[in-house]
């Protein structure tokens, strides 16, 4: 059975090291990316090696969590995009579909922070 | 082998029947609840449960995609919170720690819409 799980810390790392071709040798010819919060797609890999090659700052992923299954995958991820020392590292999300262990889609989550709404019961910690 | 995919799906759907009693015997009696994005945090299920049987708003929740592994798990879901018809559902996601078919970790994001940022690549759609 392929390993979806590696698959998925591979495509992060990839992405991280510059590896390009790495990278792009993880994803399906006509992969589809998504970005639901601003509603934007990319179809098919060499769009999306473009995008990701291009795409601006010092920007850095680190993993945090992976789970796979047979046809599914997640990592939940650090990143930071200022390249500065002591940046406080950001929460970012994505989610893939994989057949015989090639990334057929990626739909990707960068929650921002907030302030807790109002009237929250007391006993919520802030941390 | 405890079946983990199957209590994420059972988390949220008890939620969404507000089954409280089913809902909190998913829980271990420490769990943590934490929501990064507001830094926010809950220690214990007592708390945890009266948190979400207060919170305000006719809200729904319709999983989209689970993962699990012996450890993880993700629920990827839809949810609205105006009771309204034709409300457009919008993403969250919720990654669990369980031990022995018990949650003891949930942490989870709420995206937000954004607009695209300035220069993006023409070959990028909106959808």
């Amino acid at each position: 059975m392929v390993d979806n799980r590696h698959v998925v810390e591979e495509f992060v790392a990839r992405l991280e090291a510059r590896d390009w071709e790495g990278w792009a040798s993880l994803l399906h010819p006509a992969v589809v990316y998504e970005l639901p919060q601003s509603r934007e797609r990319i179809h098919g890999r060499d769009l999306y090696l473009a995008f990701n090659r291009a795409y601006p700052g010092e920007w850095h992923l680190s993993v945090t969590t992976v789970i796979a299954d047979d046809a599914h995958g997640v990592a939940w991820f650090d990143w930071t995009v200022g390249g500065e020392e002591g940046e406080e590292p950001a929460d970012g999300i994505a989610f893939f579909d994989l057949v015989d262990g090639l990334i057929t889609r990626v739909t990707d989550f960068w929650p921002e922070p907030y302030d807790p709404p109002a009237h929250r019961p007391d006993f919520m910690e802030r941390y």
